[in-house]
């Protein structure tokens, strides 16, 4: 699963969407963090992540980190589970801001044999006054 | 799987934290919508849930309903996800509050063929001024 969390750092970093997308199936359900319920299928995907591309600006890439990183593979169906920290960095690599949040991935092995990630969940505990912490 | 969702309506309807804390494995690493980043093992989960149940008046049960349910059904590793509805009842049945959320769940086979949890990830999508929502 290592390979499939430093895609997807490559391709946040790169901001490509289609190397993002490609890591889904195309019947993806994603529970992201922000606003909506679910996304539901890669072109509904494809569309949330091209808006969070396009929204970050020229001279700054978003570098991910997964922390304590635990794995359920099977032979067929795998999950991984992590702690994820999104930081924004100037180009000359300072850290400009960050977040974090929480990561689950439940991974499907597709006809060619390779993983691709089924089910996506991603979130922050809610706090006081039900304010998500964006901070662990 | 179903009978897994059906196991975990019944503990929370019967307030049983026993029959609650069964369903998981040892090991279980819970992502829960409120306060904690993470849970860490089934006395973790057992601390927080009978804490969960005996804050609830006595005269009141939870109704927990799941909608839109998705399955990845694996050899040895299998996923849920779901909308979960946890709505308080009166002891004429009558429904006095609800709340809506978002359920993942890994399971596993253990020794004796039986699927247990070993991931829990609920939570509800954060909305304006980064309050969550739980209405869906």
């Amino acid at each position: 699963m290592e390979e499939m969390l430093s895609a997807y750092a490559d391709a946040v970093r790169a901001k490509d969407v289609v190397a993002f997308v490609g890591l889904y199936t195309d019947d993806v359900r994603n529970f992201d963090l922000w606003s909506e319920w679910h996304y539901d299928g890669k072109d509904a995907l494809r569309g949330m992540v091209a808006e969070w591309f396009g929204s970050l600006p020229d001279d700054e890439v978003v570098a991910v980190r997964f922390d304590d990183v635990r794995t359920q593979a099977g032979e067929d169906v795998a999950a991984v589970s992590a702690f994820t920290t999104f930081a924004a960095e100037s180009p000359d690599g300072s850290e400009l801001r960050s977040m974090n949040n929480r990561l689950t991935w439940v991974l499907r092995k597709d006809g060619d044999g390779a993983w691709k990630i089924a089910h996506e969940h991603t979130s922050a505990p809610a706090g006081d006054e039900g304010k998500v912490q964006l901070r662990r």
